[in-house]
C-alpha cells in the first residue's frame, strides 16, 4: 500500500475556521506543499527541512490513529497541510467511509484529484497577493470540476487592502461558491517554537477592520470569521 | 397597519453565534418576552419596565430603517428579542422578500406562528434548567411543524453540568435537528449599563470546558461555538 507523508494527527477538537467552524474534528495534517506562502502558519508541515519530523504512514496506519483518537465514534476528519492534494488520500477516505467517518479537505486549489468528489466538503483557499504566490486559475477550475457533488466553498485570507480588492474580483468570478473571508494571523508561529507569543489585540483589530471594510462596502455575500482556535489557544499546536 | 414593539434596530454587523455565525446581518430586536431567564443577556428587550424605551413601529417603518442601514442592498435580517414570536412579523417579512432580503429568527420555541415557514432559518433555542424556565415540548413541536421548508436548527446555551445533561436528552429527542452548543455568558450586561465589564477569561474557560466535556464524551454531532460578538466587542450593545 502506498504511504503518505503525515506531519501530525491530532484531535478531536473543534474546527477553528471556515465553513465547518465549531464542528468536532480530527485533523490529519499532510506534510509537503507546492506553495510557500510568506505568512504560512503551518511551516512545520510545509518546509521540507522539517521532513524528518514527518511520518510515512499507510492509509491503514492513519485511519487506525483517527479511530483511536475518536474512540471509534465517527466524526469529521479534516485533511489539511501543507497541501493534502499532492498526495493520494483516496484509500484513507474509503477506509473512513466504511466506518461512517466523513472527510473535509482544505487546499489552495493548485492540484486537482478525482477523489475530491468523495469529500463531504472541499474548501478551496486561493492565496491572495500578500502570500507571494500566484493562482493558476485553470488548475483551480479543475479542482471545482473534480469536486462534483461534494459541497465546495471558497475561503480567502485577507491581510491588507490589496488582498481585499483581489478577493472582490475572485468573488465576482465565482458567484456560485459560498465565500468565507478570514483575517490573516500576522504573528504566525515559527515552526521551531509552537505556542510562541501572539498579538491577540492585533488579531482582533484585523478582524474588526475586515468586518468594517466589507460591510462598509455593502458587500454582504461573504461570511466573515476569525480563527477561533487562535483566539482560544493562541499559536499552540495540536489543539 | 399593526404596530410592533421594537427595542432596537442595528447593523449591519456580523451574526455572532449559532448556525449563521459570521453572516452580515441587520438585527431587529423585538421588545417583550414570555420568559424571564435568570441569565438573560438582553433584559433591556425583555423586562417590561424598559417598555418606554421600546418604539411602536409599523412593518413599513421597520423595513425603511433596515433598508437605510443596509444601503438598500439585501442581506440577512435577524429577528431577535425578547421573543419575536409573540408578535406578528409576517408583514415585515413580506416587505423584505419583495426586495430580496431574507429573515432569520431566534426564539425559545414557546409560541408557534404560521409565518415561521417564511423564514430562511428558524433557530429554536430551548432554555436549559439554569434559566429557571421550563420548556413546553408540545409548543416546541408546534414551532418545528410550522417551520415547514424553513431550515430549522436548535441552539442550546450551557452554563453547567445539569444544562449539559439536559442538552444530551434534548438532542436524543430531536436527532434530525442540527444542534449548536454555546457556553453561557455568566457576566451578562445589566440592562442599564451597556458595555459593562465582562469576564473574558472566564468566558474563554467556559468555552474550553464545553469543548472538552462534549468531545471527551465522544459526542460529535453538535457544533460548539462561542459568542463571537462578545469576544470582539464585550457586552457593548448595537454592534
Amino acid at each position: 500500500m502506498n504511504r503518505l507523508r503525515i506531519a501530525e494527527i491530532f484531535g478531536p477538537t473543534i474546527q477553528g475556521e471556515g465553513a465547518v467552524i465549531g464542528v468536532p474534528t480530527v485533523f490529519v495534517r499532510a506534510g509537503g506543499c507546492d506553495y510557500r506562502c510568506s505568512w504560512c502558519d503551518s511551516l512545520h508541515a510545509v518546509d521540507s527541512k522539517f521532513r524528518h519530523d514527518w511520518k510515512m504512514m499507510s492509509a491503514a496506519d492513519i485511519f487506525a490513529e483517527v479511530e483511536h483518537l475518536s474512540g471509534g465514534v465517527p466524526l469529521a476528519v479534516s485533511l489539511s497541510g501543507g497541501n493534502p492534494a499532492i498526495q493520494d488520500f483516496s484509500p484513507l477516505i474509503a477506509l473512513g467511509h466504511a466506518k461512517g467517518y466523513r472527510f473535509v479537505m482544505e487546499t489552495q486549489g493548485s492540484v486537482a484529484q478525482s477523489w475530491f468528489s468523495d469529500l463531504s466538503t472541499l474548501i478551496l483557499s486561493p492565496k491572495p497577493p500578500s502570500s507571494g504566490e500566484t493562482v493558476d486559475w485553470a488548475k483551480f477550475d479543475d479542482c471545482i470540476n473534480q469536486a462534483k457533488q461534494a459541497e465546495t466553498v471558497m475561503k480567502i485570507v485577507i491581510f491588507d487592502e490589496a488582498d481585499y480588492d483581489w478577493a472582490r474580483n475572485v468573488a465576482a468570478r465565482y458567484p456560485d461558491l459560498p465565500l468565507y473571508l478570514q483575517p490573516g494571523n500576522h504573528t504566525p508561529p515559527p515552526p521551531e517554537a509552537e505556542d510562541a507569543e501572539i498579538d491577540m489585540d492585533g488579531i482582533m483589530h484585523r478582524y474588526e477592520w475586515l468586518i468594517d471594510k466589507t460591510l462598509g462596502d455593502h458587500w454582504y455575500t461573504p461570511t466573515i470569521l476569525p480563527q477561533l482556535h487562535v483566539l482560544v489557544w493562541g499559536n499552540k499546536r495540536g489543539v
